[in-house]
């Protein structure tokens, strides 16, 4: 529990109104709740500071007017509000605890106030920095780097082989992965993700990359500081991609390409070639009740066709309109 | 083992034949095994019951006259089949055992008749309703509610925080995840499946929901009962899927729609908008030997493109045949 | 380490230059370190042989009078180098160990050599083949059977129920997997994948069939021996890959087809029918920048009407053609 001053003091807002006033959790607008504080990112949104039984709202001096409670004043509602939920994370008085069922390897090296949950297993010559939180059954392996304030979550595993093999003849021989996997700082990586060691160089996660869950990084992919990667993208081997990326959900990076910083790809869509602008970028067709879809599917199959038959008419056209 | 005289007692059926006939497993038609026993759903497999080394077979009435040997008659074969490999499931008999590896939180609640497998991890607060099975490395999150006889498998992740993250000057600001999940009763989650707590409010799986292997399911996602998911579908953030859903494998459903109830969407569609009227909904390209594929995947750039010269030929063509 | 003599014996290549020379590791053309081999496969590569700071390359014949260093000289060189880097990989040293936080079920048969990770479960009545690394936290359900020399990479799932339920007035009733995993000789299996056991029958995985991460197998698949799965891949129930097949990242194969041997799959596409030529298959569309994609995007619910209309077109132009 915090009082809305020192909830200021924290975050470092400006209080109106009481600033004895008690905060016991976080609530959105939408569902108030008493003894909590909301926040109005949104001018769209106003109607709701109105009457609220929230304790608290945080906003912008602009829609001060509009509030009925007392408030946090600020510049950006949306990143006070995210500095406000660390405090009421229960998790967060679980750190700095390494669980007795966690394996170990003596040869690594765990930083100060790093908390390790249980049954996770973390390898020979693993270096983990200052602050980070490792959850329950997270499996790091040997030589892989993990910086500062690094979060993973359940199921992640960092530094499993990466997916090279060598044809002979029909067979495949494997090729071991010698490489590591670097992560920096202020990582988050997301639960089930998968993150390969790279083959002879190292895979690299930038600082500030935030990863969502059942994301899969094969060997050698390098990912630049502050991209975000949502859920269930898939980055094949080698891909370089920049600072400032959004990867939405799903979407998919060949092997060997290069994305420049502050593209963003929308959910679904397979990066199939080196973009070298930033910007947004999609792939795919629109979702369609299923007749219809079926109509303009099997159709697809003859858009070359079309296109050729198009032309064809548009010379013909051409030839009559100037005979006539 | 089981008589033919048991199986029918316990499911509901008549028997036809010999009653003390043993039963010793289940067999598919196509490869009948002596003592098993088998079912048919569809008449056009009729032909599989003559002569068929079955020990017995699961029939409708209409089915009977066709049928060679032992028999139970009921009304759905395909639901009796379900109800009789509860019984012959070897698993079945684990039940009710917390396995001495799994880390449980001394403040979490654990129902009656609930089996934990090795290495699972509770966190505090959790509350786990009677009949639940959770198979071995599964991961439980502080304050999530899971339902009776929820069956959780190897690699599930529930409770991680969602991906919430308030961005400041181009640097991710954390957002933790005060929401819970609650998991309703008869619900199923596969291998490797994560869902996400909620932000603020919580992430809601609905009583007999049903979810394969891989699946994502976002903070503050909330899921009527009886859907089904396949395999690797991601659904973003706060999306609402409605009742008797059914969700093709890999499907994508973005953030903050709502799909109403008996909603189908074929596999590796995804879903943009909201969907108001139940039915089968579907996106997506057929698939073609390469060669083919790439002529007309370049012309999909052309689309609008054709389509304004399709309609500008259809004006002039009106003219020219107005004027003649 | 080793001198270029041992390597040149243990992959049976000839030396050129001092045999004595010291390898200390592998590094790339690219990326040449001193005391460590590199390996030549594409002539194109040629102009990083001269002065190369590598302490060794593996070449062929033909690219000898290119090369300034001592070499191995072999027809395969990428063969070569991925049976050198089974000699630098540190964990090859920790083979032949099962760590004591495992747990086995006592009914189990694990084999001479087998390697098992920290956290492990292997279920009652599994065989383990000879020389197989199991890398921590992996779950092996019941009765599952897995060859000699496999590798299975950590927070990966075998044999988990596949997903089959009997629906019964819109409830879904469990259908109990009493099927099991069988997988063969010389497989790979990718981190968090998940393979599920058969209804009734068994889901079969073949010899030296290759699997990357959150790849997803259902109930009932067999996979042909030498088939490569890239990483995201979903196989639906009771398909049939053949031998020697590739699917690319991502792609999706629908239930109860058949897949031909050597047939390769590109990326995120969806199988819907079975391949009964071998070749390369795809999907998609191509990604554009937002704003080109969207009018195109749109335009696909039209391609049916615009297909009509060009054919209408066409037979208008003709009978003005044919008048005129």
């Amino acid at each position: 529990m915090y009082t809305l001053g020192e909830l200021a003091e924290r975050i470092g807002a400006r209080v109106t109104g009481d600033p004895s006033t008690q905060i016991i959790g976080v609530c959105s607008l939408e569902l108030p709740k008493p003894g909590c504080i909301s926040f109005l990112t949104q001018p769209r949104y106003r109607k709701h500071l109105e009457n609220t039984s929230a304790a608290a709202v945080i906003i912008r001096q602009t829609d001060q007017e509009y509030c009925s409670v007392s408030a946090l004043v600020c510049d950006n509602p949306y990143v006070a509000y995210a500095r406000i939920t660390a405090l009421f994370d229960k998790q967060g008085n679980s750190n700095n605890t390494v669980d007795e069922t966690a394996v170990i390897d003596p040869s690594s090296t765990i930083g100060e106030g790093v908390s390790i949950g249980a049954h996770s297993v973390i390898g020979a010559g693993v270096k983990i920095g200052d602050g980070t939180r490792i959850y329950p059954n997270v499996t790091i392996y040997h030589d892989c780097l993990i910086g500062r304030n690094v979060t993973i979550h359940s199921g992640a595993v960092i530094g499993s082989d990466g997916f090279g093999f060598a044809n002979e003849a029909g067979r495949w021989i494997k090729i071991y992965q010698l490489g590591r996997v670097v992560v920096g700082d202020d990582v988050e990586i997301g639960a089930n993700t998968s993150i390969d060691r790279g083959a002879i160089e190292d895979t690299v996660i930038g600082n500030n990359v935030i990863i969502d869950n059942q994301v899969q990084i094969a060997h050698n992919v390098r990912i630049g500081d502050h991209t975000a990667i949502a859920g269930c993208v898939g980055i094949a081997g080698s891909a370089v991609i920049g600072k400032h990326c959004a990867l939405g959900g799903g979407a998919g990076i060949l092997g060997h390409l290069e994305i420049v910083d502050g593209v963003t790809v929308t959910a679904m869509s397979l990066v199939t070639n080196s973009i070298k602008e930033p910007g947004v970028y999609s792939a795919g067709t629109p979702l369609e009740p299923k007749s219809h879809w079926q109509k303009n599917y099997v159709r697809f199959k003859q858009l070359d066709d079309m296109a050729r038959r198009l032309k064809m008419l548009e010379n013909e056209l051409k030839q009559l309109t100037d005979k006539g």
